[in-house]
């Protein structure tokens, strides 16, 4: 079955999405770590980043950055930071999240909810930089 | 004046060494997030991930891809996270952290201090797998 995130980039499930390329797609986490939390994911279904073919691995990195540079306009921070976790979803995914403290990443506190048109405006200004 | 990184890697100030090829660098965390915790640094001063050159950021996410396929080999997990946060040494550094759930690596839990030789013999079993 595919997984949730190939859902989304095929349109079957809607996301606040920022950009994408040939190997690869960047949305909007719908319960952010902190405001401008994005999601980057191979187009290509792999459970884990380290699994991917090299060309895969190498594309996914340099998009990730190229989103990051984005991000960092777009978005009030500091820099952006990176995360990979991938034990929820079995789809290899970059956590991107513009921070200006260390604790603008624990995963372990509240997540946000932000309205919909805050989100869209978000997806919106990151698009608008790349 | 050099970061406390340089000067790592420069052998001027002791490490737990994992890894390292022309360009990049790899060690032990002193105080983990969890057991295996790993730094991997470029050779090259940069403050900021995302500012370095095309050529060392693909080199540094490439091999930090090997010492994470090392690790996973060398220290008993599921999966490796990784994290860049970088607001506190100014030299661009991911962490790659062994984990089994997602709370093995988050940052503002107590880190951990392991006796010498237990760090020692974690770091000869990740470069053994290199």
């Amino acid at each position: 079955m595919a997984t949730i995130f190939s859902r989304i980039i095929a349109g079957e499930i809607p996301c606040y999405k920022v950009a994408e390329d040939e190997k690869n797609f960047a949305f909007l986490d719908i319960n952010p770590v902190n405001r401008g939390h994005v999601l980057v994911v191979p187009k290509t279904e792999n459970d884990y980043i380290f699994n991917l073919s090299d060309d895969d691995y190498a594309s996914l990195t340099m998009f990730a950055r190229r989103v990051a540079k984005a991000l960092e306009q777009a978005v009030e921070c500091k820099r952006v930071g990176v995360a990979v976790i991938g034990l929820e979803v079995p789809h290899a995914h970059i956590h991107l999240i513009p921070i200006v403290e260390e604790k603008d990443m624990y995963f372990n506190k509240p997540k946000m909810t932000l309205p919909a048109e805050e989100m869209q405006a978000i997806a919106d200004a990151i698009a608008s930089k790349m």
